[in-house]
């Protein structure tokens, strides 16, 4: 990922890599980047995603999906839903990702990240590292996500069995200038082609020689 | 990884992938899995990780390297040296090399990881999720280690600079079982060469279909 300081003297050697990341997607035969789909729960981040994810790895190119319920269950099983637990769990995410897209894989974070903040970061992360990062919004407002309620969520928050919920007593910051905005009414095919055209557009699905 | 227990209510619902693995390995023409370098400071794991990265990467095999110390400066930026941070840091890099495992990548982990209970955790992470797991124990003694010192910290360690460096001050626990040994006086491409036949041998080399 590139040489970090060390400034608490913590006794950390980089190692640069003997490949380079062009020899190694090259090598691939990929490019490798995030797409980072965030909206409210029930939006169709993980619907999307994981169509998306199905149709590029039917085309042959290495693609991975990074989704955040199944990560809190695996690498985030100690953090909660407070703000700090969820900007640390974006944190991860993030770093994940970038580890991803440098293996020449493109991956797609499917992500409620509520805070604005906390996806710029992300999107930094990337751009430190020289690593493409395309934002989807899912801009589904909280009456059709809660009325999809495709896990009843929302039915529970509503009887306060879940606390700081998104949408409805936790905030949701949408973003200023994502790559692309999608709404609900668009059916999931259109969606995934204007996934894949918004990536083609970065030269993102270019085979890398 | 697989559906996870939900014990704390924390409202997680677990994405069943569309794809199966079998199906995600095949079409990259890979099969993924973790090599775990082990041992002391000096010992060789980053040098023989590269190694064998480079060594996939141009057979045109899906190979990543997760090193333990270029890990230090992202993920695991906010862990320190002590016991709990050191077991926290090998929990998630574990983490880190299944989600690779199950994207098709030959993981290489260059990792002290000095606790044999924390080594163990990670083998099994990676058989409860039915990834392959191989661990490679450099056997260098730490006099051969502090002689080698490629970063000056065992000079810096003896002087009380750094508190609790492994070898020294910290212990640590050889594997008992360990998939393969290397000792200091293997030299590099013959250390390539037993890696690679210890994961022929285990399949991993075979091209999926």
């Amino acid at each position: 990922m590139g040489p970090a300081a060390d400034p608490g003297q913590r006794n950390i050697t980089w190692h640069a890599a003997r490949l380079t990341r062009q020899e190694r997607w090259s090598s691939l035969g990929s490019t490798g980047g995030t797409v980072w789909f965030t909206g409210l729960s029930g939006s169709g981040k993980s619907t999307l995603a994981a169509a998306v994810e199905l149709r590029l790895i039917k085309e042959g190119r290495a693609a991975y999906r990074l989704d955040g319920d199944n990560l809190r269950s695996g690498l985030n099983a100690d953090l909660d839903f407070t703000r700090s637990g969820r900007e640390e769990n974006i944190r991860r995410v993030a770093e994940v990702a970038c580890l991803f897209a440098d293996a020449g894989v493109i991956t797609l974070v499917a992500l409620i990240s509520p805070y604005r903040e906390a996806r710029d970061s992300a999107r930094r992360q990337h751009d430190s590292a020289g690593l493409p990062f395309v934002e989807v919004h899912m801009t589904a407002p909280v009456e059709v996500c809660a009325t999809r309620d495709p896990k009843g969520l929302y039915a529970r928050a509503r009887t306060g069995a879940i606390a700081a919920f998104t949408g409805l007593d936790d905030p949701y910051e949408p973003p200023l200038e994502p790559e692309l905005q999608l709404s609900p009414d668009v059916p999931l095919d259109d969606a995934v082609e204007r996934v894949l055209r918004c990536l083609s557009e970065r030269a993102l699905l270019a085979r890398a020689n």
